[in-house]
């Protein structure tokens, strides 16, 4: 559209390659950013700062601004129990729900072979290291409960039962509000075989 | 969350200032983000570029990079029909439609008292001078058909009445796929009173 200034042709291409970002919302956001150069300039801001500090911690794999991240810098956590997620985002949803005190190791990839991952990506290796020099008690699997979730598990469970380690996964079954009448088939099947005495 | 780098806290907080962009989004984006520094980075130059090239043009308000927007330095619009639009966003809504070849006023305000809106930001003056420098024959009153967009054309109906100058609005009756079954009371009435013959 020749008649829009560049400038602001660019920032609506830059918007749109966010996720869940389409064409209309790209233009919106545009527009209210240029109406609010104080604003693109503090997100400007934390944009650039973020893109230069933001790296992998070289323990767990978790977001870092230095090293470590704050997690495995926090002296009060309990080393002997590590617990696997996919993804930083999983991490911050058991860190908010508050019950649990051990270590983590973010895998960053799930067995998937279509979208070329597998057991390489997820830093397998250094996780062992890890495990043999803090005495490692427990290793809890927190992949999502999905295909691909639980090929991770299985596969993760396997290498880790050659080892001699105790490890365990979430459990499987109704959510909080969920209602019997509207659950799928796996979950039912998943929550009777796991069933515990009350 | 003590357990979060402090750079990407920033980062979502600035995200969750945005319309439409809640804390679970800001989460989500700012997650997408850092990992992907590359993006950060084109999309903080493209926001810091834009918060410094971006204002109003001096002549209809549109947004532009120089004094006058593009639509004002193209020979080829016709000066002489002069269309009044609330928003930026309004007028590419009808340069995409492309069948308007005249010229625009951005209003970047309606007549919303509760807003501390009225005629003061709407710019007037500045509109009835280039009327009278460009003999203007008609203007076309483009706002929206909303209690404010309506009170606005009333206003501004009443303002060219009395210079004398022909003042047109957009028609208001069934839109594109309207089902009569579907439609209100008010898009009824108006399309019933504003009914052409065939």
């Amino acid at each position: 559209m020749s008649f829009i200034p560049r400038s602001l042709e660019k920032l609506v291409a830059e918007l749109s390659k966010l996720p869940s970002v389409g064409g209309k919302s790209a233009n919106r956001l545009a527009f209210f950013l240029s109406n609010n150069p104080e604003l693109s300039g503090q997100l400007s801001a934390a944009l650039s700062d973020c893109a230069n500090q933001i790296r992998q911690c070289s323990n767990c794999f978790f977001i870092a601004e230095s090293d470590k991240c704050l997690i495995c810098q926090d002296s009060r956590r309990d080393l002997t129990q590590i617990c696997i997620v996919e993804k930083p985002a999983d991490l911050i949803a058991i860190e908010q729900a508050n019950v649990f005190k051990g270590c983590y190791h973010v895998l960053n990839a799930l067995w998937a072979p279509l979208k070329g991952q597998g057991p390489e990506q997820m830093n397998i290796e250094h996780l062992l290291e890890r495990v043999a020099e803090n005495n490692v008690q427990e290793i809890i699997i927190a992949t999502g409960s999905t295909v691909e979730g639980d090929a991770t598990a299985l596969y993760l469970a396997k290498v880790f039962a050659e080892k001699g380690l105790k490890t365990t996964r979430l459990a499987q079954g109704l959510p909080k509000g969920g209602d019997l009448e509207y659950l799928d088939d796996v979950t039912l099947t998943r929550a009777l075989s796991g069933r515990t005495e009350v």
